[in-house]
């Protein structure tokens, strides 16, 4: 194994995440928020030098890797990058447990949005950006954006991009992975300004606008305001649901569309599905919370605000769900788990698994009727391989034994009853933030005690970089045999 | 398709189910109940009739049959002797709405033990007799019953035998399947013989220890009385706590031990699983709630009772589990779903199911970090084929599927809360009987209206029939095509 290469990338990682938060401490400056400067410089500062210091020792070989590098490198990023991200917090007081401060990087990075904080206004302007540009990084993927400026790693980066990004498949969209990741990142950034403008061009401030495009851009979810997206203008809802829907859809589509390859586009199976999912989900839902609003316009904001939020797995919320009735709750909890589309800044399982999974049962059913019959599943136009299959299929087994495995941890804790802790468990671990009951969208995690928080934010890793990383990082197989 | 064939099963199953209800005819005619026995005799008499009628008109030209009509046999099967056997209640009044008659039999027969009755001392022997001999009819299914009076079935007959019996793979014991069905009857009214004697000992009435063997063997938990076995000596607890455990073993198993393979009883990885989750649970739980309990004895009883109830899906309960602490109920909650052995009496995904997920899970990470390498899986000492593993993987998403469907269609009803659902959900559809919240231990499904009780009733169908007879049977294509 290349070790030394693991432990570059690392170090490159760290430096990185330097100076990245040089930006929040520009912020800080803006606002003359002093005591946050300082703590956010000090950490800014540290982190690139350390990272120098590790990218020096470490000086690989080689720079050859294969699939384990790439995990490994993957996984240690994300942890080390969250390790550091959280500093700066505890630094300036303003989160003063470290485990607290881990737990909110986490959801940062991850995308989930959830929160251990009882007031989020009482933050510095410094600190609300940086959980959000949290987001806006851990989107599309840190890895994915450091490989556009390592010129020199070699073909294998597809190891990196294949296991930093969602979803069953990854394609490269051009021969080159560098190129690749180029051209996702351009796309990524012209859609976040666009919605800053669009907010911005609503009449929301232009630090409100900027931060919330950054949770909707990563499908994050951090607000800056206790109750979420509730107190802005119906407009700026409205930009926010479609936007969070926008960035929910595979990428490579939209690459698509910038070739002129429209019929591709109107062919994919996975946004059909997305689409229909969706519009059911607002249909449905709007049908059951009517006669609870003024008007339609109404019923249709709110249930399309939320069913964006939530299949996109991002966590805004403009009502308290919580609340509403059995009916769209049960829609939620099952949005919660589908997920957007692969490819996308969004959690979950994904719609093109579960599309999958459901073409397997077509053909196991056929199978079981006609036991000599040839039969394959098609997805995309294309056979999805026996590979393939047996991954999603098996991806289905991991994430469901994840899933109870949380699920079970959480109950030790005697904060949360049954309901609370199902929905923090998925919650988390599909990156959305807020759940039902004791966490639903107007409470928070706070009142879980530090060893659950810590769990839940390994939850949120084991969600985002689709397991694999994560127990091939943990599993003391990897670090003993060559 | 052979659809003679199919109805021709059907009207001889008809045709049993009315020669079994002359039993609990004549337990009312025992206890001089009078009203009770005219309705059994009318259903009795006319079942028989019917039923011949039936076989008459549909004699099959031929008896060759595949999968397909296995399925399909098994799927009317339950269907239509769940429709006769509801029947009765509703005619002595005891049960008077049809919809509720249906939920009770098919809880019945598909040993699930949920029922919609408030006060069940209210009803009289006769019917409990009949409620609880449902589950011993349906523990080994009525099809397996059936295959040892049926002489002139082709060898085809194994596939009703594999299309009712539960678990990934049915083996047949001996060469021939009739020969095998006879041997599974044999140990299964043993035990049930046992148990019905070691009960009466120990001070249980005869006809209590009667209807609570039956409800034991068939893992399904109706009782005689509104607190399940909690009125019952400390001493009938645990023998009902054990033989629930020993009726959650594969049957296959009994024997081996008889014919003295013990070293092949030992090697038994599902064995050990089952045995390894049971303890551990019992562990936790004992540990959890032994500060409200008297003394470890009572924590002891308890929490093996409870166990031993849900892990086999039976459902007596000595406790109200819904008002004990998070975790012990979050334990109930996993075992609810991961269920007993493969070719026992149990619902529940099954051990099996569960360690053969685990193992492609490890074999899965093994082939990402070694693309080239060759993997396999192995179980009970034999590499499990390709075409076990891909039917394992798709059943789980199947299970999942169908777990999603019956929630959301759940959630029409105002009645339930998200926990109500959930659990009333898996407690059916895994065949167990109790919940939590609004359907736990004290409680039943009373309070769901006529269209929730129906879908719960083929909830429990799919479960027992682990979904496939039910799905094929329902859809358009199977009646269509040739």
């Amino acid at each position: 194994m290349n070790r030394r290469m693991v432990f570059n990338m690392a170090g490159k990682v760290v430096t990185a995440t330097g100076l990245l938060l040089i930006l929040p401490t520009l912020v800080a400056l803006i606002y003359k928020e002093f005591k946050v400067f300082e703590s956010f410089l000090i950490v800014a500062v540290a982190a690139i030098l350390i990272g120098f210091a590790v990218i020096k020792i470490t000086k690989p070989r080689t720079n050859v890797i294969y699939a384990k590098e790439g995990f490994l490198i993957v996984a240690l990023t994300w942890l080390s990058m969250s390790l550091v991200g959280a500093v700066p917090f505890v630094l300036c007081g303003e989160i003063p447990n470290y485990a607290d401060a881990f737990f909110e990087i986490v959801s940062g990075f991850t995308t989930t949005g959830a929160s251990v904080l009882p007031d989020v206004e009482a933050l510095s302007h410094a600190a609300l950006f940086w959980r959000s540009f949290s987001h806006w990084i851990g989107g599309m993927g840190i890895l994915v954006f450091m490989l556009i400026f390592i010129p020199n790693m070699s073909d294998r980066s597809i190891h990196i991009l294949r296991a930093e990004m969602p979803g069953p498949v990854v394609g490269k969209l051009v021969p080159k992975a560098t190129d690749t990741a180029r051209i996702l990142y351009i796309i990524y950034l012209i859609m976040t300004a666009t919605e800053i403008v669009l907010l911005f061009a609503g009449g929301m401030p232009f630090f409100d606008s900027m931060v919330h495009s950054f949770g909707t851009a990563g499908t994050g979810g951090f607000g800056i305001r206790g109750d979420s997206i509730m107190s802005y203008s119906p407009y700026c809802q409205w930009i926010i649901a479609i936007f969070m829907f926008l960035f929910g859809i595979n990428f490579n589509l939209y690459y698509l569309l910038l070739i002129r390859r429209f019929k591709s586009v109107f062919r994919s199976g996975e946004l059909w599905a997305y689409v229909g999912i969706s519009v059911g989900a607002v249909a449905l839902i709007c049908a059951d919370i009517y006669s609870s609003c003024q008007n339609l316009g109404e019923a249709l904001r709110l249930s399309a605000f939320q069913v964006s939020s939530i299949v996109t797995t991002t966590g805004y919320s403009t009502a308290d769900f919580n609340l509403w009735p059995t009916f769209s709750k049960t829609i939620l909890l099952l949005l919660m788990i589908v997920g957007a589309c692969a490819g996308s800044t969004a959690g979950g399982m994904k719609v093109s698994r579960v599309v999958i999974i459901v073409k397997t049962i077509k053909m196991q059913i056929k199978a079981l009727l006609h036991p000599r019959s040839v039969n394959s599943v098609k997805f995309e136009g294309k056979t999805v391989g026996d590979e393939t299959l047996k991954s999603v299929n098996s991806y289905l087994g991991i994430y469901c034994l994840c899933l109870a495995g949380f699920f079970f941890v959480l109950s030790f804790d005697s904060f949360g009853d049954i309901e609370t802790n199902i929905s923090a468990t998925i919650a988390c671990f599909n990156n959305i933030g807020p759940g039902f009951g004791g966490v639903g969208p107007m409470a928070n995690y706070d009142g879980y005690n530090y060893f659950s928080k810590i769990i839940l934010s390994f939850a949120m890793l084991f969600g985002r970089l689709e397991i694999f990383p994560m127990i091939i990082f943990f599993s003391p197989s990897t670090w003993t045999k060559q």
